[in-house]
């Protein structure tokens, strides 16, 4: 009898459990769960739903993490070329002069990218993000970049996939630097991981098959590039799309081009105390006003860090 | 208790069934067979299948569907058009001379491609052949040709998500003619098709998205594509490949080079009588006589359509 009892109070805790612990109770909230609920009307192989990373689903400030790992990676290589003590961009970053990183040009990027992320083959590269997240520090944190994620974020995700929602990042940062992690880190395998993408080489050497890294662009994963990537890798328009910036607006506007139910969200950094604040009257951050103009007049849901959410990162557990 | 009895005997027949029916016993179905048993050791995120769809999974003689439907596309356009009686490649189509077709050059397909595949909108090219799909029928078996699937195929794309495979089609034909049918008829949703691809444009018309198509390749899903494009859209190596030409090669070995249990099939089209037969001494498709070599020697599984295939077809339904 006293087993039955705490098996009846067990399910009684998991029917009436909050799937959205980290949200302050609110309209965002409301709005997320009353989409869940509604979403049941929709075919379930067409509950496609699409996440932004930088700024969405993890920090992305100071630099992106991808920059980070870029800089460190130029610094790892630096023995192996003397002349970069004095030769630009890479005497800048040998230096650690990180406040004239703004004055790099798009030739100074692309050098960085072609010795961080070319000439080596897909597995080499991922074994090199992995390693390097292991060790690598936020510089305001203190904590590995995988564990400054958004446990809001990662709510709605797991809420999301519990009622059968294929889920998506579609991100303008590197795809193979995301893959690296994502799946580990989010429960997002890498199949499900859409962003910029290199040309790739196969290379066939006595039984031995690789692909090799190019230096060259497929395609830029941000603005309009995201509704075309979606289309190209999942020829499906999303239900549910969550983005923080520009980047993000072609997407959220594809998405909502679609039948209702629909939902979509920008997450808005108002929060320095706990993370940073860069909205539309910021001098960092890609959260325009324009953007924050057609949020309101779209309907899509602008989420509060400050206001919204009860908690921003896991718990540490290392 | 008779009710009991049919349900038990309900039970050893589900237990006992044969999950590959449309094979004859052999060494090849014994292969597949194997393979699915020893996937248990593989993690479930870890069981990614690729299979070719031309001449792999469906019928792709005497021309390539794609190209029927192409042809049908200048037709249906030729009124718009009425200069194209007297030019190339226009001519040749709407007089129906099929042989031919086989004279035509790169810029002459070229044409064929920008009126019959760009733009329009995504949308609307789907409708386009979906719409044809329904009504076009292949020329020697007069029957539709979605239904001239390999029922074979089927069977092991069933076991193997039966299994928690992640099934993908990885074809050279381009992937929103796929992704028009795939779902409905071999039961894989457009994000697991990879294929051959064009390069799309956002718009934004007053509320209203849409990706239009552009006359511009993004990649060629063929040979060293195949493998580039599996790392591109799936990040991980398969652990099963099927195919039937030289197109298909680079993915079998990319697939190979990981750690077993693997599978990788070839499909020699050896039948003349219920199909087609064009093996490497014969002068039309593409399996090369060093592609068997190469299949000889690495262990690869030669299915032969004649032997291994107890029925090609699945029934007609209509």
């Amino acid at each position: 009898m006293r087993g039955l009892f705490f098996l009846f109070c067990g399910i009684v805790a998991i029917l009436s459990a909050d799937p959205l612990p980290s949200w302050n109770e609110g309209p965002n909230k409301q709005a997320i769960l009353k989409f869940v609920e509604e979403s049941a009307r929709i075919p379930v192989n067409e509950r496609i739903a699409v996440f932004d990373q930088d700024g969405t689903l993890w920090v992305e400030q100071p630099l992106y993490t991808q920059v980070f790992f870029a800089l460190d990676s130029i610094k790892a290589l630096a023995d192996k070329h003397p002349s970069w003590k004095n030769e630009e961009p890479f005497k800048t970053i040998l230096e650690g002069r990180y406040s004239d990183f703004k004055n790099f040009t798009a030739a100074d990027i692309e050098q960085i990218m072609i010795y961080t992320h070319s000439g080596m083959s897909t597995d080499e590269y991922a074994d090199q993000v992995k390693k390097w997240l292991e060790t690598a520090r936020h510089p305001r944190y203190n904590r590995p970049f995988t564990s400054l994620i958004y446990q809001p974020m990662l709510e709605v995700i797991h809420l999301l996939k519990k009622n059968d929602f294929d889920v998506h990042i579609v991100s303008g940062g590197g795809q193979e630097f995301i893959r690296a992690y994502a799946e580990k880190v989010y429960g997002i395998p890498p199949q499900n991981v859409i962003g910029t993408a290199g040309k790739l080489q196969y290379h066939y050497n006595e039984g031995h098959p690789f692909l090799k890294k190019l230096p060259e662009i497929l395609f830029v994963d941000d603005k309009t590039g995201k509704p075309e990537s979606i289309s190209l890798f999942i020829g499906r328009r999303p239900v549910a799309a969550f983005g923080n910036s520009v980047g993000d607006q072609q997407m959220l506007e594809w998405t909502q081009g679609g039948f209702p139910p629909r939902l979509e969200m920008l997450v808005h950094h108002d929060d320095p105390i706990r993370e940073y604040a860069y909205g539309p009257d910021s001098k960092i951050g890609r959260f325009s006003e324009a953007l924050m103009h057609e949020a309101l007049r779209e309907g899509w849901h602008v989420i509060s860090m400050k206001n919204d959410w009860k908690q921003i990162f896991p718990e540490e557990s290392n």
